[in-house]
């Protein structure tokens, strides 16, 4: 079962398993998942329900032997203006998640976990087992308690969890982050762009087709009860450089208005990149560039524009 | 308002708050809170309601300054038994207090938390900013979760929160842990006492006293945004010594049964020390030992029968 299987992440991850020869459920309640990312196949059964409804995923879950846990509410940014959200679609909706593998005997599953449970590192490149730190959003409180939900669930439950810890990913279907906000905002106004904080915040960014190869190589090569990699980019880009690849790519050349200050938004970590070794370990590394890769989510962004929302 | 005012701690910090003048709202549901710990006072107001009760928490909240939010399902040891329990009480009902204080403008939190956060660390003494642990229960895991909520909270909307990571308490008023569990045990059988685990787990104890004068000494001298302290003795106790001090104390002689293992319940992590220098260093120490708090503890629960519970 992919949950969010309709998602940026899930979707990918869907076409790998099925690429593998595997049988998919797909389980989205398409609250941000789109039904056009789902793979058409034979093998992939798609069901439209929400986490919430327990009685749904119980049912959902007979027979499925792994479960790739992507569904969440993934809007760290404007996590602060629903406070009960992530609560709700990350951690309640997880925790049904694991009862319902534990009522069918499903004991195995990937979690999509966050770089930002780090908060604001002062070690760079950040590794697993960084200073324990103080969480500066609610979204990433919410997936810290994910990852204890799972890890409670491995020893207590004998479930088998691999917790993935992942920078911002770009790539085909991309619908929300960065540089969505700058390719929307300068497809209605392409004389005017503004920066949240002020352009120096220097993140890690990885390619989704990347990211998912990570995870299949830590299932395929780590079998202990507990797995937890940081999935990322050995480089990072300032939001500057970034704008100028983007204003390159789009032909673009508006004038550059910061809001200011050093954080994009409350919480935001200005500086995000963590350290691989644990997954570059196993054999794995990212094959494209961070420029390649924002050149690709643009052009997937301007050959799909439908996928803009409407808020 | 004191939530969980009828329950350990929270009633003794009820005691201190009225004995330094303040006015006192306790709120607690009485579900292992008991009527008969909460102080009687003119300048106290019980509230009888769950702090699921969003509706009811938010007319109480009002006109309140200051939280210290107590009240918690504490049960570590059979955490994997409800797991939604630990969810909703400590994760939840924490996410409520946030919010009325938010809308009631109440803007500072005190939280008990645990040093059960730190999972099986293997720095001890174990300092605030160890190695980011891997929760083992689901108790600690709804207490990281929370701490995350108050420091969001403490960013995002002004809050100030001061985050106490307590060892478990000893003292009056005590109704669940080791020390309950043994005297439990021998009261109906003195011939035999099971000990969970091996015996050779060793921990760290404070008497409830010592606790609420740290946590007063903490609020008095530190003013910052987020405060995370550990509170604990700088000595610790293995089950077996306390085997012997409660089997002398009780005067009984049982053959001790051992059920095995270095863990006395799945997640228990078996050595529990923290490192207290963020407190001791505002002029805050211990003022009894573990062995005088374990006596103390036997005392109040020969003094008080009736605490014992029906299960």
């Amino acid at each position: 079962m992919v949950t969010g299987g309709g998602g940026f992440i899930g979707s990918h991850v869907a076409d790998s398993l099925l690429a593998q020869g595997a049988r998919v459920t797909v389980f989205d309640n398409f609250s941000t998942g789109r039904r056009e990312f789902v793979p058409r196949d034979d093998r992939l059964r798609l069901v439209e329900a929400d986490l919430l409804d327990q009685k749904k995923l119980d049912l959902e879950m007979r027979g499925v032997d792994f479960v790739f846990h992507m569904a969440a509410n993934a809007d760290i940014k404007d996590n602060l203006k629903e406070p009960r959200k992530c609560i709700d679609q990350n951690i309640v909706a997880t925790q049904n998640v694991l009862e319902a593998m534990r009522a069918a005997g499903a004991r195995e599953i990937a979690f999509a976990s966050t770089g930002s449970v780090y908060g604001e590192s002062a070690i760079l490149p950040t590794p697993e087992d960084a200073p324990f730190p103080v969480q500066t959003s609610i979204y990433a409180t919410s997936k810290v308690a994910a990852e204890g939900l799972l890890t409670s669930y491995a020893l207590g439950f004998d479930f088998r969890a691999w917790i993935f810890r992942f920078v911002s990913l770009l790539g085909p279907r991309y619908t929300h982050g960065h540089v969505y906000d700058f390719w929307r905002k300068l497809r209605r106004d392409p004389s005017r762009l503004e920066v949240l904080g002020n352009g120096q915040q220097q993140k890690s960014y990885l390619h989704v087709g990347d990211c998912v190869a990570a995870m299949m190589t830590a299932i395929d090569k780590s079998r202990g009860a507990i797995q937890i990699y940081n999935l990322g980019h050995t480089d990072w880009l300032k939001v500057d450089d970034s704008v100028k690849i983007i204003v390159r790519a789009m032909d673009v050349s508006p004038q550059i208005v910061y809001t200011g200050g050093e954080r994009g938004w409350v919480g935001d970590s200005p500086r995000i990149l963590l350290d691989t070794t644990r997954i570059t370990s196993l054999g794995w590394k990212p094959t494209k560039s961070i420029e390649e890769s924002v050149v690709e989510t643009l052009a997937f962004l301007e050959a799909h524009p439908a996928v803009e929302r409407r808020d």
